[in-house]
């Protein structure tokens, strides 16, 4: 008989915290949607309390995404949870995630306070989910350097206080695998009240083992693992879901376990999350890395053209990483794209795929064929945009080594045309500073990427920005044959985002979450 | 007592079998003078009988690195052998590092053979490569999923050969680790022998567990631990020789081990590996990510600035993490600049110092303030050249996005000037099309990525190319402050990596090494 392991994703919560990953409403939805492919039982779908537009996007969730249990973070006080239960209250599961520190080192130094209001705090705090919310969980936030006796009352009264889940995260990645499968077997014998709740861990990555602590909790009575996707998170990330549920599948004969995950939707949720976050998975990152399967198709390895089974342990088809051969022209026209759209998962509405076809033939006019990967990227764009402050018109540049290069850009704003050119070190340069110029907002270039989406010289490039305005990053992302434009594109998505953010009145987290 | 663990990095070896990632010469005498830096004990530095110019790169190593031990590798046969002894016979410290498949399924379905010959192939092998050298390495390919009792047979028969290390390796990435930490408990109870030589793990990622595995065996007696520099490696990676290091320091209270690695030098290599072999770190690699530290300079976390023990295990500067603060100018001159380079650990000869200088020169012309990490790119690509078949004399480009782009390119080749123009999809196409215009080989773009190295408009921009020229890949690398020109330049490196192969006569891996 395999025992269930409930997989509780923290890619909108925990994932988002990463510096520039910030999403909008519609990008949280996508991904949330995405979620609710791969199988995963919850989605912890943000920290409401953190602004107003996390709230909206959480709300959003809950009344759009039907299966996964939809969870909100709450700091121990009643009006996080307040907060945290209007974000959720209309999901079809919602549930309430309460944490507080409970190691002397975050109760004496970050809350200034003492144990016993620290319990009576975490107490209160259950009893007050509790009564507004069906579905409460209780994080010991570093509950892996917390004092044993300590955690094992703590974790008694919370349950006695209504708790239904009890998570035992690893917040600052310090535990070593055995020793935190013996935690959770030590807590399993010493709070028999455990038995009639979920025990949940949650482990990051600072010295690389979050997936081991992660599947050492499991083979140690772990019912719940909390983790992200592509291992993403603050510092050195979480736990990789990817990763976990696929040890847990190659090595059933072992774990005895099972969970719900349709493991044919990991590849397309990790490009998603990559590209609609702007965090890029490195090659060789374990299972969905460009490279992780590369001796099949790079290398011709004799062992491998004998027996698979000699180098390969996962099939790739497991993952839905399949080879995507049908390509669109600019003829293929709406029922085309929208049948293709279908086929790679995605159902629009009709005023994005309307954008999403202008942009299509835009870039098939250009590029000769545009197949699937292009095509993601093209909708993941789209998808991502915020309502257009500065519209791009058009751009044109002069450039090279022996000459001062310079940039003429025109933007649409409120429906009239503004034309500004500018000089630079090189093209992009110029162009920033033309945007600049139209915009008259100064930014700071904090961070760019850009990469070819596809193979040959025609490949479409994307470009991902993050620049700072005022005190705040904002992320941008851009796609065209052209990568001047590519980058242009980006730059005025990451401006955008900007004035749709009222011109830099984001709201801060509150306190550092590191549960 | 700390008892002291072997670090055996494999970077130029089995790192060095990602596809795309094949080094010149120059390239791997300067990571494995940073790898003596970092004070690694052994550092295998190829496969010579792959090609000529592994085994002369190998031999190069070993003449000119000292202090670690040179190990290259071989298959168990004489002429892998032979050549491997002719690459490491002028290291202060050789070492021959043969293997087989030791698993049913690789010794019938890989190698067509069966046990007993299987053995005596190994103990000949052994034999003969001790004749040559005093130290012998014999590794187990697929140890894992061997029968136990035939993996004891076949140690215990090579020791007596005169294998001075066994290795035991986690060849498809398949152990889990308590599974792993049993096999070499079990090992050292039930073969004495292992008492007189060192026991040696080798772990892979496919199921992200490499660096858990590694630590479970060395908690059960392993010695030595083969990785690599940010755990590349075929298909997920090796081992990331950072992350053992970090974990055994960091819980050494547990492990009781040490290892003799400068961790003031790992983030250094990290970058160095990163840049010549192009293959990109993610922002959340432990360690050495971008946002591996970054709760510190990113999102202001209040327990963080109360404490920094509420949510940090390691201090970034033991890793050599530091603000570079110092900067250059066009008019800095060549001694600050011999100074600068000196102080980021490059000791460069002097005709490879006048190219930098130059290209330095070039840069800061266009680019205000040259910093540290622009001064870090800028060698590591002159380091990176192969002759230049085609020089880089000038580029124009015109482009738009409501224009046809085009470009002319001026290339030196044999001391004369060639020109030709070319249109494209965007700016960066119509240039690769005028170089292959030039050339006269075509060549199809498998690979393009391009990032600032720095933070600012003004930012120097870094582009990775890997270009298929006939039925090789080759990559290539380019800095500028202008992206097209950076792209240009990337190109072109690729090209002349071609032409330096003999025009495409590259000579493949002989076999799948899985080691």
């Amino acid at each position: 008989m395999s025992r269930k392991i409930h997989i509780f994703d923290t890619t909108l919560r925990d994932g988002e915290q990463v510096p520039g990953a910030k999403l909008n409403k519609r990008q949280k939805i996508e991904i949330a949607k995405q979620l609710e492919k791969l199988k995963v039982d919850v989605i912890e779908a943000g920290f409401p309390c953190s602004s107003p537009g996390d709230l909206e996007a959480v709300r959003a969730i809950s009344r759009e995404v039907k299966g996964p249990v939809i969870a909100a973070l709450a700091r121990a006080v009643k009006e996080d949870i307040d907060i945290a239960w209007e974000a959720v209250r209309e999901a079809q599961k919602p549930r309430i995630h309460v944490f507080l520190g409970s190691s002397d080192i975050h109760i004496q130094k970050k809350l200034r306070s003492d144990r016993n209001k620290a319990m009576a705090m975490a107490v209160e705090a259950v009893k007050y989910a509790r009564s507004l919310c069906p579905d409460v969980e209780f994080s010991t936030e570093d509950g892996s350097r917390t004092e044993f006796g300590f955690l094992c009352r703590i974790i008694e009264e919370t349950i006695k206080a209504g708790a239904g889940v009890i998570n035992v995260p690893d917040t600052v990645g310090y535990a070593l695998p055995e020793e935190y499968g013996d935690l959770v077997r030590r807590l399993r014998e010493s709070v028999p009240a455990l038995e009639r709740v979920l025990l949940s861990v949650h482990c990051h990555n600072d010295l690389g083992l979050a997936v081991a602590n992660s599947i050492a909790a499991i083979r140690n009575g772990a019912d719940q693992v909390e983790c992200t996707i592509n291992g993403i998170g603050e510092r050195a990330g979480n736990a990789s879901l990817e990763e976990i549920v696929m040890v847990l599948k190659t090595r059933s004969e072992i774990y005895q376990t099972k969970t719900d995950i349709d493991t044919k939707e990991i590849y397309r949720t990790s490009r998603m999350v990559s590209r609609i976050m702007n965090i890029p998975v490195q090659p060789n990152k374990a299972i969905v890395g460009s490279n992780a399967f590369s001796h099949s198709s790079g290398i011709h390895q004799d062992g491998v053209l004998k027996d698979r089974t000699t180098y390969e342990i996962m099939k790739p088809e497991e993952l839905g990483i399949k080879q995507q051969t049908i390509v669109l022209t600019a003829r293929s026209g709406r029922s085309a794209l929208r049948h293709r759209l279908v086929e790679l998962g995605f159902s629009l509405e009709s005023e994005l795929f309307e954008r999403i076809y202008n942009r299509f033939i835009d870039v098939a006019d250009r590029k000769k064929e545009i197949n699937a990967q292009d095509l993601q990227s093209i909708v993941e764009i789209e998808v991502s945009k915020v309502p257009e402050t500065y519209k791009m018109h058009s751009i044109q540049i002069m450039s090279g080594n022996k000459m001062v290069p310079l940039a003429s850009v025109t933007l649409e704003h409120d429906g009239k045309l503004y034309t500004d050119a500018a000089t630079g070190n090189g093209p992009v340069d110029a162009v920033f500073k033309g945007i600049e110029r139209i915009t008259g907002i100064p930014g700071t270039l904090r961070d760019y990427d850009l990469k070819a989406v596809t193979m040959g010289t025609d490949a479409l490039g994307e470009a991902m920005v993050r620049v700072e305005f005022g005190e705040d990053i904002y992320s941008g992302i851009g796609t065209s044959p052209d990568v001047i434009e590519a980058s242009a594109r980006a730059y005025l998505n990451a401006c955008n985002r900007y004035f749709a953010n009222g011109g830099g009145a984001t709201t801060k987290s509150p306190d550092g979450v590191g549960g």
